[in-house]
């Protein structure tokens, strides 16, 4: 449950829980809206993943992509799957979990906070940047009711 | 056409067309067997990918990850879909393609020539390690042979 982009302490906050995925807001807001999608059962590489896990994930893409549009209208999103820090220790035991990272093009103010992305056009880089409690419960918040809403209206 | 991990000159060297999928041999081979999955139809965000096209990269991903297994024995593979170097010129057009980057916990030696994972554990960095034609030719070869085969068992 720790992970380079993630940062220490898990995944983050819970926003929600489909049948097979689980969706996180990262600890880590250095791109503001950062999540983390992991499957909920034990799987280490995303050749194990089934066929109704792979559609749930890619309702999740659609779906993510257009709630964060709507709160921070990022100019893109950055996808990946690494697994990389499992393996900074001894018997890695890597967990599928995907990081969704929106990018941006400009700074960005959101509840009186301003935010860079400091690498637009290039890679993310892993450093941690914590925001303060009421700030990411704000936002934890903000997707929730717009996964709600895609529920009504599936 | 042009991609941080894929260097300049596109996507690298064609391996095999799929019905909604093209796969590459990327130029750089700074993390061996380095390859990309691009949607052959113009496509900007992972969001408007459809079903069918969903469907054949979760093969594609399996299949994928099961030869460079078989050819390079890679500890894992990092996956994503990036397309960041597209925002660095006006008018950005960015396309869909997924990065699938083997990962080595050691020092793998192919056809004579060394390669080291100088970042294992870590993020994959953009640096690109061109190789010669024909190491490049033959691993296209290889795992253009073990496609055709997963065909046959189709």
């Amino acid at each position: 449950m720790t992970c380079e982009y993630c940062g220490i302490g898990g995944y983050g906050k819970l926003i929600a829980e489909k049948t097979y995925w689980k969706i996180f807001l990262a600890p880590s807001q250095r791109y503001l809206g950062t999540c983390v999608i992991a499957v909920k059962r034990h799987c280490s590489a995303l050749s194990e993943l089934d066929k109704v896990e792979w559609a749930e994930f890619s309702r999740i893409v659609r779906e993510m992509e257009l709630i964060l549009d709507g709160i921070f209208k990022p100019t893109l999103f950055n996808w990946s799957c690494f697994k990389n820090a499992a393996y900074r220790v001894e018997n890695p035991d890597p967990e599928v979990h995907w990081h969704l990272i929106p990018r941006y093009d400009r700074e960005i103010e959101f509840e009186g906070i301003k935010f860079k992305d400091p690498n637009f056009g290039y890679i993310p880089q892993p450093f941690k940047l914590g925001i303060p409690e009421d700030i990411s419960d704000g936002i934890v918040k903000k997707i929730k009711t717009g996964l709600d809403s895609m529920k009504i209206n599936d």
